[in-house]
Order: structure tokens, then C-alpha cells, then sequence
């Protein structure tokens, strides 16, 4: 047995929680002679691989740095206006480095905790005003994944809404953006829904609009607000029209234009959707930023994605947390409104604090600012006698240059500006809050025009009905902090509230709340990865292009796969990709009816719903109540009733109960004998990393979560990353892109991101991952991730029944305790102990997934023994209170352990427990200068459903 | 009356706390019609400018950061391994981030109020651990300037400490780095020490050692340890010799080489001091760096500078404090055992978390690196037959290359690496952990010899007696936080417990803690600024030298002044400097005799301490004890008594009583008549900037703050910079440096500090303060400083009477609320209102400075309206308190204000207060969601100094 590590890369120690000491102590408490022996016996030996991982030997973090320096000087910084959907803009200083660049915030997890999380419950509950209050619409969500993905939502959130016949089109106007029609489309096409595209301009009856689809009747319209061609035009009577017909109207709405111009709520859309984007957030190569949905009333209910409401605590006191999660598809998987799970918390973080910052007339500023300089920028071309096109506009100019539109844009790439180039005949630009008096006469000069020598102030020079008069953001939280000072103690009070990776373990089943370390994080906001338009032209790219290369290559390797995609950028859209893949390739071999995919009972919720939206028809496997395997007896008889329309099988692996299955391999061969593919999601790859590679026990495709196994930060809810990886059959039906020739193959399924490589800016953090461990350290983190697990269920297994668990009782890298028996015997639920949990300083594990009435504990590699120890301790400790209960020397409904989380402020008030204030704040093992205190006590969710409120509470609802 | 400001610069709202609006309000409060009413009011008509600032107009914080790359942009970056007490280094990107870069850490102050500064003072513990226990030494300080200064407070140790007769001399190594031995000289000078500089190799009796002091008696030795040119020497016998000639011995000690070689203290050194830069802090073009010193068992008390120590608090549980600080200037004035004030806490907190994330063996681990690649080199030179001088070394290899020194230089630049060129026929230089085979291979070259291909294992390759036996940083906290999830919590675990300008105002009268933007930040950790040597050559620095020409003219512009040193790294620095200046303008007039310096009895104890340092007399002028002015009449009959000695008088303006005095000018006129110069402190100056120029109103000479005014953060007790300003005629006696001839004039009084330019690398914050605000914008701060700090007076003026005020009741930037009377009626302290505070979630004012028995606010103009209410509030409930205890209904021992402040803890445990717990923890207006909570009661400083501990406590000390 040798626990020394002398030929591992230095980083794995920092990255790796237990020291070479404390892994000897641990294996001897598992009983296994080595983490060698561990691995071997807890993974079956058919799927274990022999070699070494084919990855480059790893490199010190100093070296990474430099080499990502490198990386970034490859990419040419220039100015881009190329607008469609992709802004420049100023990050607030104060906001980067204690938002975007603070672990309090990009460490934190999504908040299903509400008690522990009513700090950025607070931020996201800003970013919903904001949207709502921009958009005009009442009802916000907490974030989508893009502007493109969130019309796509729309579309089958309109389809739902309208009584529209189910053969009924959506009306899609032509100048929408390219990339937003064309994930559309991907969306559509598995759906059957229609998808027709129109020139809307003029169309004012119902008779009119389904003229323009063709005759057919309408369910939903999609429009861009303003026009693609940065028209404003004035949609109201559409609008009329289309509800007349029975169909919905969206939105795809600018909000910074939004400031200045009428919102869609007001002139009658049903839903605004798009990007935030501009507020603040970097484009970043295309990504991650916060997509927006919001509702008029009577569709809360029918949005997809998180939805922060308030509600009140145990003492009455309002307080945050989701809304209306029944609509979710981790309850209701395949009738779920939406596949969606990772949001874009992070970034709608920023966008809500780019808000707080610049207040309404801050905003306002800037858009008349913006639209200040386009107009002077249209004036200069006009009186140099060139065409602009196009009625009044706020940021966006479209130019005709018959037959010498390539040469302009050359032009204007020559003194460092990105245009656009429409056609041969036509340019077309955006002018952002980074545009200046500098930018404007680059593009003059380019044009051949006299540049303009001052910018007047602007006035909004469209016609009346389209000028905004409602007042927007003013809730006192958008005037209270435009002092850098104010905001930058607004910003810490909030962090303070949350518990994140920096304060302690965050034991999530299923959620692989690792490391993110510094070093690779440090990428993130250099200007040279951060400022780079998504379509701009491939020679500006080369840097981040060839980072996308290798640690595409590098997954592959790992996976075991022949091809990736990073483009969808969330977990759950590589999930649909995979599955759209799947049905692509069936349907290119002629077996259409091939519709039918399996799941286990057990699956994560997304399977299903995911399913569903690629077409897909979901059949239930059973699993093994006592062993929590796929029962493969239910599954050899699914298999051959739908032996003739059999598409796929969707597993997890290991399995969703943290076990490595033995069957993994028989299940395979089995739906593949039967013409099926295998679909093993990627969640529990952390498992596998270094040991074995679905790609070659027998799967056909995965999706992969880089912001799990390869440490982006969770950000309280997202960005993630959901690269989907395939072998190379289904290569040729990966997404694509219809503005980036490389971003896919050419017959491949379409976009499943607006942008081509989904949440580009984000993926030097699991490059640098791949490269500061390499490949024996990648091995060292999955050997050490099943050794803590194992080692947190050696320690509680005698105190909680540990559920399931595979070779001589070894779990994989997450066991789930069972604490059904107990809430039988006690009262005492798995509700009681996560927030009790909290008053011991920890996030609760998973609960009641993938069995109600349990606790799935993912420790992970990255912590070390003193904090598993901790988090032991407290569970013990945990379990005597239960007892006490047990006994009957206190009732359920008095113990400690319904009381919790109790707050700071419970203490100094009247005490009315049977326990003293000592046990409820400060029980064993709990430091006093180390304690996290959660701002409220237990909260009500369903009251909270029950009275939605959905933006920012008038302040007098905190006066006692 | 106008209070819109649309022709100030946008960034000026966001420095700026009050909005327009706010501003209108409070100048009603305080009854004057307008800023410029105000202003013109306070402030002596006599001194006040009436030109505009003559400074380029403001950019935007974009602007302005694409103008720092510029600047960054003409640094060349290169390898240097030059050494001299600066060397490559890797900071640990954890610290970095969550360190230097986080706001929690760097805008704290001075933790004079222990219980909201544990976390720092854990931190400075753990660095007074690592000095300690590296240098075998068992008291160290928790930091010094740098080694250079360093080593000038070590000689005025010895010599306090030393029987040797009053001629005796101060025997310094030849070895030992120049840029120490001219700041020795220069600090020797005015205190008539005579410094001997000789070759010590060999001196190993008393007799020896008086004969290389050429026959003097000697108080003191200073070797550099190991010396300049790489050798490490067996010292024992010298340290003998000198403790037999009754001198006591100085050790410059590198501390990483103490991880393998005999450390000072076991030797017999007295006292070790030297820089800590190499332990993660980049080299910075010079600094900031944490200097440190240790000393032997019995010279605790005569050290300089801060030292934490472990106390107790109300509880008896174990709590830190700055322990034995009756030792400081600000106690004992001209007897202080130094001037410093200001440290380098921030850069000591990382220095020690560099110790705490590589724990004992990681260090001996690096020193082990930098000593074999040392010695591959040294072996690769000597096979290509190159003269290697010197003995055994550990990092550092003197090269013989008799008349090709320059070529050997130039062809390694010509790779990208900095050598020493030490004369025509010598090169040195030094290893450090950043150096690789690669850096090995360019310096091969450059001497034309094989590169070494290898780097075998090393041990240490000098004799037994100098390899270290001794074990160091056995305290837990060095072996616990390895892993980087370990030590990201323990950075927040301990940043969790201050109080810093994050969580709310720090209203502390003459210390100005006013916004620290992020935008003036960020250009600190850029590669550009951060490893750039401060002995490269000219070429390389183009871009810092740049910005350091344009802050040092606009300093000039902005005071008045004709010329500026920026090199003095703390405010005490500045202080000596220009007292220095004075005394040799007074020298090459032939006025010897002018000695004296008057001195207000207000005035900062530094002003003394310096003054004593300067080689001047202090005389004290009297203050009036109604008004706080100087008194007139005392000083004309001092000024009389003294007319043929008068060197100086040192004011500070506006008074520390934070009053513009009216008899300013004519002070200055009765010092300048009598044939003295006036020192103007410029602590004060933000109640200036924009309005009045010392530099015009009759000063000859101040230091100013950068750290105060120009916004430099004060990093919980440094960095500082105290540059220092003066008329044309005492230019030409500024500091300057040996190794710069840029860095100074020619006959300049000698260097100050070890680097050429001070503290560098943080001067481009207050280059971007300037440049974002403009002329307009510095007035406009100040204007609101002045502002902010009488509305704090106006509101509470009836609560507590408000000493001294000037033109009809204003005060001028901070006002002094006079408790004497509440104290007297009522027993309850000043403490105890700072304590009390503490409970409403600020930081306490200044106390009883500049008067005894009193509180004095500042708020600056970064203070909000809302925070500026939330302070007067609570301290108007703190006065109700107070008259709880003055009524007699409560004891003032029984109060709520004696038993300030209260922690959570406490709350849970019994409770035997006549007050109860809400009372305690949530007074009206604590907002118990952003409750700020101590970590420990009232500490008990006293028992601290009586049971001196000053490196880390056991574990078990915190048992209950």
C-alpha cells in the first residue's frame, strides 16, 4: 500500500481535499488496503480502463497562466459593432471584482435552501423587477439560458397557452435574429410545430396575419423588438391582430432599448424575452448571460425556469425562495413546461446589480447616450450621401453600399471596428455604451463620410406611441446605492447572507460541489477573452478557437467518446442534444418510428423532460427497490415490447443512487441488440474520470457538466456548461450553427445555444482544470472522491441506513441515506434535518432525490477529512437529537430539530423552546467565531405560492 | 444656490457619497446656502486659492484603465534575477484573489479596536510565528517597513540597548545589501552615529572587531545573512567577539534560506530583521513589502513598530490585541522607541498565509529548489570554466568574468533575464522559486557555457554547523490549510470577524478612511506593475517612471509645492524626510546651531518622534484650551527664545483639532521671520485639495498621505506612502537613492527606504484617484468632506458638545465630540462608547486624540447621507443610554455600554444584565439581516502586556 504521491503535478494536493496521511486513516475505515484496491473493487471490473489518459503531462499553476496568456494574445481585441443580440459594454468595476471574481458569490449553489440563500434570492428577485418592470410585463423568471433558447421557450410556452389547432404555425417576423430563428427551428422541428417566417410590417387584421403564415391558423407570433435591422416598429395593432387570430405574441425585446421606448407590455405581448446581456455583462465570445422571460398574468404558471417569490419564515417575516416549483421538471419530468435546470444566476446577478448601480435615470442615460450616437452617426452618413435604411431606431443602423459592402467592413476592420455584413449591398452596425466619438469616425472613415465632430443630446426620434412614459425601477433598491461605497457594502451585506463553497461543505448528491480554484477562474475576466463578439471574424478568435479545440480532444479522451459539442450551455440542453442526435440519426437510417426511449424510475427529472422535447416517447423502466438497480428483468420486456420503435435508453452512471452498477454492460448490449442507443448522462461523471469511459463500456452518447467534474463554479444557479459527447455516428448529427461554418458539423440538428460555442468565455476554467491536473491527477480526484464518500458512509452507516450500495458495500462517489424509518418512527423529516443542518454550519446534502424521504451526500474530492469529519460529527449529533425525539422526551414539533435554522435574532428575543438557546445556536463542534447565522427562520414555501409575489416587496413589508 | 453637478466627472457621483439632492438637505442642516458658502466660510479667506487645479481634464473609469494598460504596456518585462533583497515569487492565486484583491481585507484599519479586527490580528500572529520561528528568535513585531529601514531601527535598538560609550560605532558587514547601508547612513546622520563599514569575515574576538572599527568602540554589528554575494558564513564566533566588546549584533536574514540554514537567533544574533517579499509578495518595482523584526528575550520592549499579542476578553477567552504599545510614538512622543505608525499589514497578511499554504515542508521544499538550481548553475559554470567566487550559498553565485561583466549582462537581457553587474569584471545573481531550467539555460548562455539539463536533489551544501536542525512552523495552523478549499475558508473565516470599510463608515478623525474603487485597484496585481525589479534597468520601467513623474506633478500642483519624493513608503517616512531636508538646507547655510523644532502640544506624537530622528529639539507650543489653536502668544515668546536656533515648526493643517485656524499665515510669516521653516503635517489634507495650497499659504514642507487623501487602502495597518513635498529651496535636500540617480537630487540627503521609489507598485491608485476625479472633482470631495463632517456636528451638537470650531461654529473635515463632561457625570468612557458602537455595527471614532477624553469624527466624503444618519442615530441612542446611567437607573458598570460589545455567543448563554438580550445586540436601527458581530467581549489589554504572548497559542488555549 503506498499513499505517497511524489509523481503527481503539485496542483492535485491543493485541489484534493484529504492529505496522503489522511487517506491512509480513511481507507482503513473503509476497509481497503489502497485507492487502487478501493477503485478496483468498487468499479466493475468490465468497464474499468487500463490505460493512463492520453492528456498532456500537467503543468504548474504559474505555467497555466502563462499559457492562457498566450492563449488570450492569440485572440486580436477590436472594437466589435456587430450588434444582433451582442453588445459591448462597461462591467461596473465594483461588480466584477465582488461579484463575478468573489467565491462568495460564484461558489454558491442554486438556491434551494432559500434560508441560506436570501442574498441572492434578493439579487435575483432585483433582476426579475428589473425585466418586469422594463418589459412591462408583471411576471419574470430568475434568468434563461439565452435570448434564442428563451424564444424557443416561448414558442412552446405560447403553444400551450393557445387554443390554437394543434396544427396551428408560429408566425416568425423575418427581421428576428438569425441565430434566435434558427434554435427556434432546432426546437421546433422534434415538436412538429410549424415554423413560418414572414414579413409582418403592415400586418394589422387576424386576416392578414394568417395570410402571412400561409393560411394556416397561428398559435404564437415571435417578433424582435426593435427589428433586427434596429427598426422601432410599432407593433400594437399586430399584436390586435394576432389575438384576434388565437395567437400569442413574444417579444424578443432589448431592455436597454426598453428605457426609452414603449414597453411590449404596453402595446399587448403576451411574453418578452432576451438577453441582459448589455447590462454589464460581458460578450465574451457569446457567452454566459442571462436570458429573460417575462409573462403577462395568467401565464406565471406556464413559464419555464426558476422563479424567486416571497414568502414568509416561522416568525412571519418575509422572506425569499423559488415560486411555483411545481411546474419544474424535477417534479414533473416529462409534463414539465420546460427542460431547463441551470439558469444564468451569476450573470442576471450582475445584470440585476448593473441595475441597482445606474438607477432608472442611470439607465436612461445610457440608452440616450447610445441613441445620441447612432443618430449622429446616421446624420453623418446621410449628409455624406450614403443610404441608411429603415424607419427611427435606437442603437442599430442598417446602410446600403451597393456592391461595395465587403469593402466597407474591410475598412472598418483596418482601424480596429467589427461591422456587419448583410449582403454584398448592405452593412449594418449597433452603437453601444462603449461607442464614442472615436469609434463613430472609424466607421465614418470606413463609410468615406465625414465623421462627426460632436455627438448632440438625444431625444428618442420615433414617433409618440413608441416613446415610453411609464416610470421603471422605482423600488428605493435602484436609488439607493449609486455611490461605489453603497454598493459595494449592498454587495457584501448580501453575500453575507449565503452560505457558498468559501465558508463550507457544500455535500450535494448528484451536484459535485468541488474546488473552483483561483487559478482557474483567473481567465474569466481578462479583456481578451471577455470583449469578443460571437460572430466576429474567425482570424480575431484563433486564441479561444484553439482552447475549444484541445479541451474538446481532451474530453473526448476522457469520455471516451469520437466528437463533442460545447455549444448548449446548460446541462440540460446537452442532454436534448444528445437526444436530438439520437432521433437525427434514426431518422437519416430511415427508422423514423424509432420514438421510444426507456428511463429508469430513478432518473434525474431532465431526462424525461428532455425527452420530451426531442420527440421522444418516455416508457418508465422499473428499478430494484432493495438494490436501487435498473431492474433488468422490467427492462428486457420494455425492451421487447418496443423492440420496432425503440430509440434510445437514458441512464445515469454511475446510477442516480451512487452506484456502479455491474449490468452497466449487459443494459447496453441489450438496447443496442434491439437497435436502440444508449444515452448514459454525464452527472455522475466524476465518478468515472480517469477509470472508465462510457464512450467505451458500451455508450452511444452523453452530455458532460463541465460546472460539475470540471469545476466551473455553480454561481449560485448557473453558468453551466453541458458539452454533449458522442461516438462517431451520431458526430454528424451534433448541433451546429448558422453563423459559424466550424461551430458544428454541416448536416448536423441545428443550434441548440444562440451562440456557436454556447458559454465560450467560461471554458478556459476547465481547460485549466484539465491541464493543472493532467491525467493521473484526474485519476487521483475520482479515486478520491469514491474514498470520501465511502468514508462518510463508513461513518454513518451505523447511525443512518445507508441506501443501495454496490461490490462488498462500496458506494460510488455519493450515498444516499435513508431516513424514511426514522421520520416513520419520529416524525422527524429529511425537511428537519437540511435545516437543521444549517445551525451546524453545512448545506444540507440532496434531498428526497432520487428516493423522497432520503439525504444523497456528494462530498467530493475536494474536502479534506477535518471538514467530512465535521459534517459526520453533525449528522451524529444530528441523529441524538432524532433520538431524543425517538424517546419521547420531546415531541417533533417542539425538538430543535423542527425550530431550526434559528437565527441570531431568535436568540435575543423570548425563548419559548424546551431547549435551551445554547443547543439551538451553538450545538457541539459549532465554533462560535466561525458560526453562519442564515438570515430567517424556516420558510413557508407554499404561502408564498399561494400569495406570488415575484418583485422587489415594498420596504414597509420588513418594518415589523 | 446649486446643487447639480452635471459638469463634474461621472465618476465623481460615485466616489462622492451624498447625492445631489442629500447635499441640498444637509447644507440646510447645517445653514449654509451652498458648497461654495460652506467652503468659503470655513475656510480662511487668507489661504484659500481661487484658481481651478491645474490638472488634465477627468476620464472615465474605462478610460482610465485603458490608459494604465498603456502605462503597462511600457514596462518590459523581464526575468530578473538580480536579487538584493528582491526576488521572483509566486503568489498563490488564493491569496491573491481572496487577499490582495479582496476589499474585506484591504480597506480595513489599524486594529486599535481589537474585538472587530481578530481576523487580522490572527493573521499578523501567524506571521509573528513565521518571523519567530525562522529567525529563532523568540519576539518579533508584526512588521516594519522594509529590511533597509528595518535594519535603521535595528542600529537605534542596539544602540538604546548597548553600554557602550556614546562614541561608539556602528560595525556594518561590507556584505551587506547598499541599499540598507545608505538608509542606515542616512538614519545615522542626524542621531551623530558613526557607521564603519568593513570586511567582518574572519573577526572572531573583541579585539578584531574594535580594530575593523578602526579602534572605535563599537554598540552594534549588522551582517547580512547570507551575505551579498551569496555566501553563507558561520557567524557564531563574531556574534561572540561583538557580546564580548559589549555590542550587540544584527542579522539581515533571508527567511526563506532560514528554512535550511542556522537560524540568527541560534547563533547568537540579537536581532534579525529583513523583508518578508519573497514569501508571495511580488516584487513590485520596490514594494510594498512587510519588513520584520525579531529580537532575543529582554529587548521586546525596545522594539519598534506594532506587536500583536494574545489577551484576554470580559469572558476570559482567549482574544488578540496590539500588545506593549506604551512603547509607541503616539504614547510617548519625542521617547518613542520609533516613528513608525503606519506597517505593511496587508503585505505581512500575505506573507504569512503564503507560510500557512505551504506549512514547513512546502517552504523547505521551494528553499530546496532555489538551492539546487543555484548549485546546477553554479556547477554548469564551473565545468564551462567559469571563476564561481565564494563560499557555499544558498541562492546566490558571484561570477568572476574579468572585463566581459557588461557583455555577460547584455547577452543575458538579450534572452530576457536581468543579471547584476557588480563592476566591469563581476556579475551576480540570485535564484528564486520562479526560476526554472529555462531561465538556467538563457543564463548558460549568456556566460557561454552548457546549460544545465538537470536539476539534481539538493541538500544543503555547507557545513553541519549551518544546516538547520530546528524545527519551525509546528503550530497547527501551518499544517491545516493546504488544500485550497482549507485555506479559501480560512481566509474568510478570519476576514469574517473585522470590521472593514465594507460593512460600513470607519469615521476615524485624522485618518480619512474614504472610498478605495475598485478602479483604482485593479493595475496593482497586473504582471506589468506587480514583477518588475526595483533595480532594472531604466529602459524596462518606462511606463511606471512615467506615471510616477505625472502623480509627483500633480501632487505639486495640488499642494502648491515645487518638488515631490515619492520614495518615503509610509506617512512617519514623509515626516523624517522632510524634517531631514529642513536640517540640511539650515547645514548648507551654515546654521548648524538650528536645532530647535516647536511643536503644538496637539500635534501627532510622530511629529516628535521624527522630529527626535531628525537630529532637532523639540519645543512644545502651547494650545489654546478653548479654541485648540495654537497659541499665538506661545509662540511668539518660543519663536523669541529660540530666534537663533529655530530650525522648524511642525503644524498640522487644518489643526488636529480638525479646525482651519485663521492665524496660519501669520504663524508662518513669525517662523519664516525668525530664519525657521514650516513643516505643514498634511494628514489633514483632504480638508485641502482644491481649496488651499500649502505650498502657497507659507509652508515650505509637508508629507501627505496617500493612504489618507489619494485613496491608497489601508490594508488593516498599511501599506502606506508618505511622500513628501517642498519649496524649491529645499529641493535640492530630498531623499535619493544609490542605485537610482533618477530617484533624486544628486546632494539629497540619502534614501529613506530601501527602493528608489518607495512603494511603487501601489502608487497607479492614487495616479487613477486623481485622474479619475480632475481638479473640479478633488474640490468638489473636499467640499463634501468638509460638508459631511459638519452635518455630523450640526446633528450632534445637542447630544454631545462639539470642542472647537472656527468661522461661525464650522468645523473643518472631522469634528471632536467632547465626552469629558458625560464622563464625569456619569463614569462612562470614551471605550465605552467605542464599544458600544461596535454593537450598532461601526467602527469607533478616534479616540481621545487629540484631547484626552474625547471622540473625533471623520467621515470623508465617501460617507453616504444614509450612513452619515445611521452613525448620528445610533450615537444619539448611545447618549440615551448614557442618561439611563447619569438618571441612576442603571450603574455605569451595569450598563449596556460597560458590557459593550456584545457577541452571539453571549446571547445564548445565561443572562445576568439588568438590560436585556435585544437590547444588547439589536438597539434601534442594527438591521439584524446585516448584523456585524464580533467575535470576542471586551478584551482586557492590560493583562495582555502583564502575560506577554506573541506568536500563535495552542489550540487548546481556545478549549473552553
Amino acid at each position: 500500500m503506498s499513499t505517497t504521491t511524489p509523481d503527481l503535478p503539485a496542483f492535485v494536493a491543493r485541489h484534493v481535499g484529504p492529505r496522503d496521511e489522511d487517506v491512509a486513516t480513511m481507507l482503513e475505515v473503509v476497509g481497503r488496503a489502497s485507492l487502487a484496491d478501493l477503485v478496483d473493487t468498487a468499479v466493475p471490473g468490465g468497464i474499468r480502463g487500463t490505460e493512463s489518459l492520453g492528456i498532456e503531462p500537467a503543468a504548474s499553476e504559474a505555467a497555466v497562466l502563462e499559457e492562457l496568456r498566450q492563449v488570450a494574445a492569440r485572440n486580436r481585441r477590436v472594437t466589435s459593432m456587430i450588434g444582433l443580440g451582442y453588445y459591448g459594454t462597461l462591467t461596473p468595476a465594483v461588480i466584477q471584482r465582488n461579484v463575478l471574481e468573489n467565491p462568495a458569490w460564484y461558489t454558491a449553489y442554486t438556491p434551494y435552501q432559500p434560508e441560506i440563500s436570501q442574498g441572492r434570492l434578493e439579487a435575483l428577485l432585483n433582476f426579475q423587477t428589473v425585466v418586469s418592470d422594463l418589459t412591462g410585463l408583471p411576471v419574470a423568471g430568475a434568468s434563461l439560458l439565452d435570448e434564442a433558447t428563451a424564444a424557443a421557450e416561448a414558442m412552446t410556452l405560447m403553444r400551450r397557452s393557445s387554443k390554437a389547432p394543434s396544427d396551428a404555425v408560429l408566425l416568425v417576423d423575418r427581421e428576428v435574429f438569425p441565430q434566435t430563428l434558427a434554435v427556434v427551428r432546432t426546437r421546433a422541428v422534434p415538436l412538429h410545430l410549424p415554423v413560418v417566417v414572414a414579413d409582418l410590417t403592415g400586418v394589422t387584421t387576424a386576416q392578414a396575419l394568417r395570410e402571412a403564415a400561409g393560411g394556416a391558423e397561428v398559435f404564437g407570433v415571435l417578433v424582435q423588438y426593435p427589428a433586427m435591422d434596429g427598426t422601432l416598429h410599432d407593433l400594437s395593432a399586430l399584436t390586435g391582430a394576432a389575438h384576434e387570430a388565437g395567437a400569442l405574441v413574444t417579444a424578443a425585446a432589448d431592455l436597454l432599448a426598453l428605457t426609452l421606448a414603449t414597453p411590449p407590455g404596453e402595446w399587448g405581448a403576451d411574453v418578452a424575452v432576451g438577453t441582459t446581456q448589455r447590462f454589464g455583462v460581458p460578450m465574451g465570445f457569446g457567452g454566459p448571460h442571462a436570458g429573460y422571460m417575462s409573462v403577462r398574468p395568467g401565464l406565471e404558471r406556464t413559464m419555464p425556469g426558476r422563479l424567486v417569490g416571497v414568502s414568509v419564515d416561522a416568525e412571519g417575516a418575509p422572506a425569499y425562495r423559488l415560486a411555483l416549483q411545481t411546474r419544474e421538471q424535477h417534479i414533473r419530468r416529462e409534463k414539465a413546461t420546460s427542460n431547463i435546470c441551470t439558469a444564468q444566476v451569476l450573470l442576471a446577478v450582475m445584470a440585476a446589480m448593473y441595475a441597482v448601480y445606474h438607477g432608472p435615470s442611470g439607465l436612461r442615460g445610457i440608452a440616450l447616450g447610445v441613441h445620441a450616437h447612432a443618430e449622429a452617426l446616421r446624420t453623418a452618413l446621410v449628409a455624406g450621401g450614403v443610404d441608411v435604411t429603415g424607419g427611427p431606431v435606437f442603437d442599430t443602423l442598417r446602410v446600403r453600399v451597393p456592391g461595395r459592402a465587403r469593402e466597407v467592413v474591410d475598412a472598418a476592420l483596418a482601424t480596429g471596428v467589427n461591422l456587419w455584413l448583410v449582403d454584398d449591398d448592405t452593412v449594418q452596425l449597433s452603437v453601444d455604451e462603449t461607442t464614442g466619438l472615436v469609434e463613430l469616425g472609424r466607421v465614418a472613415k470606413a463609410f468615406g463620410v465625414t465623421a462627426p465632430e460632436q455627438v448632440p443630446v438625444a431625444t428618442p426620434r420615433w414617433g409618440d406611441a413608441l416613446v415610453r412614459t411609464s416610470p421603471y425601477l422605482t423600488h428605493p433598491v435602484f436609488s439607493a446605492h449609486h455611490s461605489e461605497t453603497s454598493m459595494l457594502r449592498y454587495l457584501r451585506r448580501l453575500a453575507d447572507r449565503d452560505f457558498a463553497l468559501d465558508r463550507g461543505m457544500i455535500p450535494l448528491g448528484s451536484c459535485t460541489m468541488k474546488l473552483n480554484a483561483t487559478t482557474e477562474m483567473v481567465a474569466v475576466t481578462w479583456p481578451e477573452f471577455a470583449h469578443v463578439h460571437p460572430f466576429a471574424p474567425h482570424e480575431q478568435t484563433r486564441g479561444i478557437r484553439g482552447l475549444v479545440d484541445e479541451l474538446s480532444r481532451w474530453l473526448c479522451e476522457i469520455t471516451g467518446y469520437d466528437a463533442v459539442s460545447l455549444q448548449p450551455n446548460a446541462g440540460s440542453q446537452g442532454e436534448l442534444a444528445g437526444l436530438l442526435a439520437i432521433a437525427a440519426y434514426h431518422r437519416s437510417r430511415g427508422d423514423e418510428q424509432r420514438t421510444v426511449c426507456l428511463i429508469p424510475s430513478s432518473a434525474h427529472g431532465t431526462n424525461a423532460a428532455s425527452a420530451v422535447m426531442a420527440g421522444l416517447r418516455v416508457v418508465v423502466v422499473k428499478t430494484d427497490p432493495v438494490t436501487g438497480n435498473v431492474d433488468m428483468d422490467d427492462l428486457a420486456a420494455k425492451v421487447e415490447q418496443h423492440r420496432e420503435t425503440l430509440a434510445a435508453i437514458m441512464v445515469t452512471y454511475p446510477s442516480t443512487h451512487g452506484v456502479f452498477e455491474d449490468t452497466i454492460t449487459d443494459l447496453c448490449a441489450m438496447v443496442h441488440d434491439a437497435g436502440g442507443q444508449v444515452y448514459v448522462d454525464g452527472a455522475n461523471l466524476n465518478a468515472l474520470v480517469g477509470v472508465a469511459r462510457p464512450g467505451r463500456f458500451g455508450a452511444d452518447v452523453s452530455h458532460l457538466n463541465l460546472h460539475k467534474t470540471f469545476c466551473i463554479p455553480h454561481g449560485g444557479g448557473g453558468p453551466g456548461v453541458g458539452p454533449v459527447a458522442c461516438r462517431a455516428h451520431l458526430a454528424p448529427h451534433l448541433p451546429n450553427h448558422p453563423l459559424d461554418e466550424l461551430a458544428g458539423p454541416a448536416g448536423g440538428v441545428g443550434p441548440v445555444s444562440a451562440a456557436p460555442y454556447g458559454s465560450a468565455s467560461i471554458l478556459p476554467i476547465s481547460w485549466a482544470y484539465v491541464r493543472l491536473m493532467g491525467g493521473a491527477g484526474l485519476r487521483r480526484a475520482t479515486e478520491v472522491a469514491v474514498l470520501n464518500a465511502n468514508y462518510v458512509a463508513a461513518r454513518l452507516r451505523e447511525h443512518y441506513p445507508v441506501l443501495y450500495s454496490g461490490q462488498d458495500g462500496l458506494v460510488a462517489h455519493e450515498c444516499i441515506l435513508d431516513l424514511r424509518g426514522i421520520t416513520k418512527d419520529t416524525g422527524v423529516t429529511v425537511d428537519d434535518v437540511a435545516k437543521r443542518l444549517i445551525d451546524y454550519g453545512f448545506h444540507a446534502p440532496t434531498m428526497s432525490f432520487p428516493v423522497a424521504g432520503t439525504l444523497m451526500v456528494e462530498p467530493t474530492e475536494s474536502e479534506d477529512k477535518g471538514e467530512l469529519d465535521r459534517f459526520c460529527d453533525a449528522m451524529i449529533a444530528i441523529r441524538r437529537e432524532i433520538d431524543e425525539v425517538g424517546s419521547g422526551a420531546v415531541t417533533a414539533a417542539e425538538s430543535v430539530l423542527r425550530g431550526a435554522p434559528h437565527t441570531a435574532e431568535a436568540l435575543a428575543g423570548a425563548w419559548e423552546h424546551p431547549y435551551d438557546r445554547r443547543t439551538a445556536a451553538f450545538p457541539d463542534g459549532v465554533d462560535p467565531a466561525a458560526k453562519y447565522w442564515p438570515p430567517v427562520r424556516r420558510i413557508d414555501g407554499a404561502y408564498g405560492d399561494r400569495h406570488l409575489v415575484c418583485s422587489c416587496p415594498a420596504p414597509e413589508a420588513f418594518e415589523d
